[in-house]
């Protein structure tokens, strides 16, 4: 792989994904609007390829793993009790003279307004994450209401409506995969810090006493998907623990992945003790507690809890991706000097195959073979431009094998499949193409 | 099918909804909060799948539709071009004695007050149903956004950004599934018109000349749509034609199918000329036209929209299945008098195939079918209580298929497959198994 440096990585990511459709400003032909983000066709389609990995990993293949999909907007008191409306905010402070305000912990100088210099500021004070909107026919307090700024919160009001109706006993979890919103003063680093952003996010419900068990057993759960699934190499990963926990918790990690700004945060995975399903027992003045009948005695729910962000996920699979292949230029008859090439894991590509006839004269039989892998798998048909053109536009979105249909094909019901890291070629029969995709996908 | 009448019918529909965790109030241990409703495990599954459903048969299996999903905060000005801030509102009035509010237009007599009888009222005035939010870290109007109103209109602002990167040329289509959000003044007819609910929309772009055609088009695949994946029988569904047509608008009608509380609107098709383009290149000063090389002059493009709301699908479908079958009563060995049965199309019902152990005893073996079954089909493993009465809990979730594995399963290698709608049951080889079910699905 190629060295590019992390700003100049972070231009060209940006760049391809508007390029080719992946991620662009929200409303940008009315000048964009911070912190929002569109996913365009392929964006769409990889983003939709990790949701459903990770719905099909932690719900649809764990039978003690049920899904919920709640509101965004949601009873007020919710987040009197979670605590983000008392506490989930930044000290920001106002310059008396620009009228320009600031984050307090992102000023060099405390005392000095960073935009006209002035030392005209106000006392630093506490500004709400949170978005408000209002429910109902009268815009005040009474009927203002937030936008979820987690999906887990909704997660632990429903904890007993699920529980019932899903039939389920301690331990056990619920996921669920939703927009959240934070009204970010500074959204930065493309779509990493955001203010609209999607969560997958999984609670544990347990006894206390095997607490830190789950917690252990879920952490390596989540590492091994990284690796596995979407392999996340050892230079791209790594895991940070925390010292310094919430007065309730009784262990927290952050899996740490690179972006391509350098590292950050992708998921974390907390031991939260007993506080959720307290905190909303106390305030919804419904008791909570888990009767064990077999034990003959209550339980106060202790939650292990996992959470990721989505577009950070797609943001840090298409940074490790990324790379420009210099001493590929002359292999496949093409005259560019560079080969710019997603290595995205198969799994995830927005386009796992491609079909491209040799010929237009093989239209009807490729493209006959194209609807029917499409049954299978995410596919593109191109017609467009000569082979290599083509094989460097399916580099550039990732697809990890592209199919050429040529003039023998009909003969000897096979086509040639290349790889996309090694660029390989390789006669495949046509009654095993399925098999043979699916191998490669999956291994 | 017995015969129930629409009140009973929404009763019963609400009440198993919420015992079995498909759809229940948002915050309930809140005291609920009026228009929000949340997806439970059931609900949550056939949501998804007919979500998937739908974005196979509009966007993946469709070259010249192109998926995407914007965010729900956008530019202001957005709801500016689409009209939504000037013209979607309700009359409403205020009591100035009890200080409520009424919508005019659902007021018997529009000058007494329906809450204390007074007449003392204010004028009439516009209640703009959008709802708001601020964005950034001053809450005044230049900050106001709004959480959008339809997915549609980030469809026509990413418009050419989409067309660009997906290569695309008239005709084409993007398509959208996503939340939007009206502050509904009263919400009502359980999950039919709520607050928050998500949609599936489809907006196809095409020259003028053809619009008729493609709007003739469209309406015949998204009618076949509903009678050949969904089921839905002449008695449930009908076609009303619009007369009065929006200025810009050249037909429209709608597809309404009978819900649990009457017939309603699932689902619109209009063809609505040259506007939206016309309005966003207007208020953006971005030319939106498309440049038709070929014959070498602009197109403003035409634009039929095929728009259907999920939670209405979802609704209409729950209402059309649910049954309550008294002529079972002793068939399978049970001693209550009324079957509750759910017939819902296999595709989208929540389970399709149940696997159950006649006995404890035989878990190992019908746990690996299980888990064999589950990688292609939504199973559930169910080993609790007698067989009888997991037909029942079956059935009342509309799982179409059930699997018994007997004592004789393991020597003969079969299974006995029981049809949820005829009761009537079949011995099926394992080998064969998977291409039963799925035959059984599609049919």
């Amino acid at each position: 792989m190629s060295e590019i440096k992390e700003n100049a990585l972070m231009e060209k990511i940006v760049s391809l994904c508007k390029r080719r459709g992946f991620v662009f400003p929200s409303s940008e032909i009315y000048g964009g609007f911070n912190g929002f983000w569109d996913y365009g066709p392929y964006g769409c389609r990889m983003k939709r390829a990790i949701e459903n990995l990770w719905w099909h990993e932690m719900v649809e293949t764990r039978d003690n793993i049920e899904g919920l999909d709640s509101t965004i907007i949601c009873h007020p008191t919710v987040w009197k009790a979670s605590g983000h409306l008392d506490q989930f905010s930044d000290l920001m402070t106002d310059c008396k003279d620009c009228k320009s305000r600031h984050r307090v912990d992102q000023m060099e100088d405390p005392t000095t307004c960073p935009n006209c210099g002035s030392k005209n500021l106000t006392e630093p004070r506490e500004f709400n994450l949170m978005m408000k909107t209002y429910v109902g026919p009268v815009f005040d307090n009474e009927h203002t209401a937030y936008l979820r700024a987690e999906t887990c919160q909704p997660i632990f009001v429903d904890f007993q409506q699920v529980r019932n109706s899903a039939r389920q006993k301690l331990p056990f979890g619920i996921a669920q995969i939703g927009k959240a919103f934070r009204n970010e003063i500074n959204p930065r680093n493309f779509t990493f810090r955001s203010r609209e952003f999607t969560q997958m996010e999984m609670e544990f419900f347990c006894d206390g006493e095997q607490g830190m068990e789950w917690f252990e057993y879920w952490k390596e759960q989540r590492i091994n998907y990284y690796k596995n699934k979407l392999k996340f190499t050892d230079d791209f990963f790594r895991i940070y623990e925390h010292e310094k926990l919430a007065h309730y918790a009784k262990a927290a990690i952050d899996i740490e992945v690179k972006f391509p700004f350098g590292w950050g945060e992708l998921e974390g995975v907390h031991h939260r003790g007993t506080w959720d399903i307290s905190q909303h027992s106390q305030f919804s003045g419904t008791d909570l507690q888990y009767i064990d009948h077999d034990n003959k005695r209550k339980v106060m729910p202790t939650v292990i809890e996992t959470s990721v962000g989505l577009d950070r996920t797609m943001l840090a699979l298409l940074g490790k991706a990324y790379d420009e292949d210099t001493a590929a230029t002359q292999k496949e008859g093409m005259e560019e000097d560079v080969r710019i090439v997603l290595h995205l894991p198969p799994l995830v590509a927005p386009i796992q195959l491609a079909v491209l006839p040799l010929s237009k004269k093989l239209n009807e039989n490729a493209e006959k073979l194209y609807k029917d892998m499409n049954r299978y798998f995410r596919c593109e048909y191109d017609v467009t431009g000569s082979i290599g053109k083509r094989y460097r536009r399916q580099d550039e979105i990732g697809t990890p094998l592209c199919l050429t249909f040529d003039f023998e094909s009909a003969a000897d019901n096979a086509v040639t499949v290349r790889d996309r890291d090694t660029m390989q070629q390789e006669r495949v029969s046509i009654d095993n193409l399925r098999n043979y995709v699916e191998d490669f996908i999956n291994r």
